[in-house]
This record gives C-alpha cells, structure tokens and sequence, in this order.
C-alpha cells in the first residue's frame, strides 16, 4: 500500500503541523491568542459608539526578492505588519488584529518560522495580535526557497473620528513624516538598477551609503502607529496619506477633495539610497516621486492654525518632519506639483 | 529622460490602475461598497449582545493549476469565498466582509477581473461583501499567465452563541453534508495521478465521470452557509467540521473534545470522480479520507434526540444529508474510525 503518496506529489502534512507548531510555540510565549484551527476569535469590547471597522489586505511586493537574495527573513514580515497598519492609520483606525498568508513551493519550517517572528515582532510592538493565519504548500509555483507573503489587518475607529479628508481646505500645511527607507516600493525598479545594471551583489558597498546595498534595501517599513496616534486623539489631523506604490503623485489626491491639490517643496533631506537609484538609474523628478517615497514615508494634513501644536506632540514623541507644503486650489490631472 | 522605466522593470502602474477601474465599474454594479483605496470600511451595527469577530485567511491551493490549464479563471474566485465562510461557519459566524490578495508576474486585466468575478459572486450568492484587497505584480515570481490567490474574511457570532463542540458527548450523531467535489484539497496527488501517471489532458473525457476530467476538478468549492444556518439559529448543532486538507482524519477532532473520537459509517454514495482517483491511485483508505473530502464536504455533530429536527430542517432547505456516524470515547491518536 502507497504510505506517503501525498508527500511524494509534494505536499507533507506532517511538516506543516511542524511548521504551525512552531509558531503556536511562539505565540503563546508572547502571550497572543492561539492560532491554527479553522479560524480565530477576537471579543469585541464595545466602548465605542458607532464603531467602524476598517481593514486592509497587502504583500510586500518584489522587496521579497532581497530577502531570498539575502537569505534574511526575519523582517520582511514587520514589513508586512507596518504596511497594513499605515493602511489603516491613514483613517484613524487602530489596529485590532492581523492574519497572513504565506505560499510557497515546499514548506522549509525554519523559512516560516522565520517569517512568522517578524510578524510577530510587528504585532507585538505594535500592541495587537496576530489572530490566524494560513501557510500553503504550492509545488510548482514557486521557485526552490521563493514565497509570497499577503497580511490582512482589521482596526476600528469611531464613526465619528473617521479621518476622510473632507475638511481639508486651501491653505492647509502638509507635513512629511521620515521614511526608514524604500519601505515597500519602488523594488522591481530599485533591483533593476541595482543588480541587473550596475551588477551589484547584495553585500556589495556602495560609497555614500553606510551600509551594504542588500541592507539598505531590507530596511524595515516603519510603522507611524506611535507618532501619529495622539495626534489622531487630539483631532489634529485632517488628512494623511500613506506614501507606497504610486509615490507622493497618486497617494496624496487620495485623501484630497478633487478641487484641491499640493504643492511639494522638497526642502527634506533626501536620504542617500534615494540619491544612488536616481542617479545610477537616471530617474525623472516626476517619476521619482511616482516610483519612490524619497524619504517621506507618511504626508499629514493639517491646519495652519494647529501647527505648534502638532510640533509639540510630534517633538514630545520624539519623531522627526518636515513642514513640506502646502493645499492648494487646483484643476485637472496634476495635481501634485513639486519643486 | 526616460519616460516609462517602471512599465520597463515589469511593473506597469497605469495597467494596474486599469483593472481597479474595471473592479470598481463591477463593485458599483453589484451595488458592493466602493474599494480601492488604503482600506476599506464596514459599519458595524450593534445588534449583537457580546460580539466576536471570527477571522480566517485562506487560499485555493494548488486547484489554481486546473483554472490554468483550462485558462478559466471565473470560479476559482468562488472557491476561494465558499472555502473562508466554512471556516467560520463551523463556529456559529455569520460573514460580514471579505478581501482578497491576487499575486502575478506581469498584470493581465482581463485574467484580474475574471478571477474578481468570481469572487464578487461568492459574496453576493452569500449576502455579505466585498471590501477590498490587494493586487500585486510581482515580476519573477511566478510563471507567464499564473497567479496565486488569497482570501480574508470576517464574520461576526454572539458569545454565548458559539459553536465551540465542549457540550459533544457520547452517542451524539454524525451528520455529513455532500461537496461539491474535491473542494480545495487533495489537488497536489490529484493532479499528480491525472496528469503525470495517466497523462490525461483537462478536455479528457473519462469513463464513469459525466463531465470532462477538466471540468470535474474545477467543480466550484461550495458554501454551506444557507443550509446550515437555520440549524444554527436553532441551536441544533454542537460542533461543526470543515472537511479540507488532512481530510476526516484531522479535521473532525478539531471540534470534539479530547476524550472523544467518531466512528464513521461509509454508507453515503462516493462521488465517481473519488472512485476514479482512488482507483488510478492505488490509495489506501486511510490516505484516501486524510487528503479528500471522499463526497463530504461539511461535518455536523447534533445530539440524537434532535435527529428529526435537523432533518426536517435540512429537508426544507432541499439540502441532501447522510447520518454517517456516531461519537464514542476513544483514546490516543487514531481518533477518528473510519469502517
């Protein structure tokens, strides 16, 4: 009788219980709810009137490729994490869970477990769980050690508190929150130059950057969870834009009434892996800020009025800005305009 | 200056602006909330007496590979919804919302908008939505024309209304419903059997089977939602199992508890493409009942006094049902006989 038949067309299902294993071990050590069954449970505690959830789904994108090339998977999963949770802050939500899913051709438990930490990691620090998840063995989609990875997050905000942007008006300042760096966009690019271009390997120097090319690269998404929310609580914010695929041009008229648009002075510091890629690659101004967050990683809108205010929260937090441009009345498809 | 050096690095914004246009145009239509943005947003409405929201991520496995070789991308979608509102099904959840995550090497609309289709059915045939997700392209991730697919839902059930199967004792019944097919499991040795060791094509037509082999093993995953929710707010179910991969064996002691064990009857008529499979495959009984569901998609365990109760139920919801086991004290690993 054919005893592993299942594991010969190449899944093993004993290894995936491995694999979940490991992370149950894991999650109960950092004292998040158990995962692992048909789906996970999360009590809604009802303070809040009118409660809206928000949610979110999201991968990392092509930066996936740095961590193969690296052979570092620890991070990519914060990156995941911090993604979602931006997605969400934008609105004013704060994050109540996360789920992922991670595909890939033959299950490697060190690989996920791996992974899984970094999202962990994300949620920990972050100060909410990872409910659930599913890990899928895929033969023949991907290539020996590739994976794709996808994360689900759900917050909640007040109907109320809902941040839409629709106070927003002529005038209003706009400020750029710092980068960590490529965050998750802009790598099929990024790669493009680096490694197909200039033949770069990952652990290669680059002079002006402190560190290797492939650590620049793997820079961790920040979360602007910390900064952001007391700045929520105080009702400071009337409009913010989360800087990723589509760069400042498509994600800032997101939050923006059509007849408004912003002017962008780049007065910013723009960190130096920016300065390589645009000019080892020869890159538009225009499609810079399309491709890149060149160093902003999330755009606030506020009102003139309350701008020492926001200072004062933004430097007892100990986060860095920039006072980056200003509202203004616009017509037609450019509506970002950058000096 | 180069114009399109992202479209050239294998990422083509505008192209992807595209099928969220067309996702959009097919959202409105179906009268869903809007998505495409950050996040989206679902009100929740405070009906509900100590509310748990119910999560579970999931994909469709390796059936993806059938909707390739049939280039037909219009059900996997469905699979994928059927396959997540099992999964909270079982513990009492009604669906609430549901996103999704579409990862491909180079965007192909009119493959984007099938599969999201499909997916927009699911919700609507299940009366919940839609509200938002992820489409990513990935150059070098996967080959021309693939993709893979995840699926996140939410669903929400009252505290003291959840199927959690602690009240399971001995003697209670065992009810199995029919699938549909192989569901989403078991397509690794499925495909294994029909395309490498019987070198069949999907539009092989095979003997014993009405359709072609093709059309068999893309037969849409069900959802068992409308059946069993009259049985639910009866409160006439004490646990519930999905039957996905790890099959009988591994899925119905996710509900009973540790002492006990089911002794199932296989009296219910297999479906013709099991007996094909299991015939090609030369696999052993116990092998068979771990990887497919063998013709029972959803498991119910009711108490015997309640039997002509669920049936009078199942029967007004024309919904076909076999009494295939009985639950008995049991010790150790092989919870779960199967004569």
């Amino acid at each position: 009788m054919p005893k592993d038949l299942y594991a010969q067309s190449g899944v093993d299902i004993n290894k995936g219980n491995q694999a979940v294993k490991k992370i149950k071990e894991m999650v109960k050590k950092l004292g998040i709810q158990e995962i692992g069954k048909f789906s996970g449970f999360f009590p809604l505690k009802q303070k809040t009137r009118n409660p809206i959830l928000v949610s979110s789904a999201d991968g990392v994108g092509t930066k996936l490729k740095i961590a193969f090339l690296m052979d570092k998977h620890d991070t990519i999963g914060k990156d995941l994490v911090n993604h979602c949770i931006n997605d969400i802050l934008v609105y004013g939500a704060k994050p109540l869970f996360f789920l992922d899913y991670i595909s890939t051709g033959k299950l490697e438990p060190a690989i996920v477990s791996s992974v899984v930490s970094g999202i962990l990691e994300g949620c920990v620090e972050n100060e909410f769980v990872l409910l659930g998840g599913e890990t899928a063995e895929m033969p023949g989609f991907y290539s020996p050690g590739e994976y794709d990875l996808a994360g689900f997050i759900v917050g909640l905000v007040e109907k109320k508190k809902v941040i839409d942007g629709l106070k927003i008006k002529k005038g209003d300042l706009v400020i750029g929150l710092p980068s960590s760096g490529l965050h998750t966009n802009g790598y099929s690019l990024a790669r493009n130059i680096v490694f197909e271009k200039l033949q770069l390997k990952v652990d290669s120097p680059v002079e002006g950057l402190e560190k290797t090319i492939g650590e620049e690269l793997l820079e961790v998404h920040r979360s602007y969870l910390r900064p952001v929310q007391t700045l929520i609580a105080k009702d400071l914010i009337k409009g913010m834009a989360h800087i990723t695929g589509g760069g400042f041009i498509d994600n800032i008229p997101r939050i923006l009434p059509d007849d408004l648009g912003a002017q962008i002075e780049r007065i910013w510091p723009v960190p130096s892996i920016f300065e390589f890629l645009v000019k080892a690659g020869k890159i538009s101004k225009r499609e810079q800020f399309r491709v890149f967050n060149m160093g902003i990683g999330m755009v606030l809108i506020i009102d003139k009025n309350n701008l020492s205010k926001v200072e004062k929260v933004l430097n007892s937090n100990k986060e860095k800005y920039f006072l980056i441009g200003q509202v203004k009345e616009t017509k037609g498809k450019n509506r970002i305009s950058i000096n």
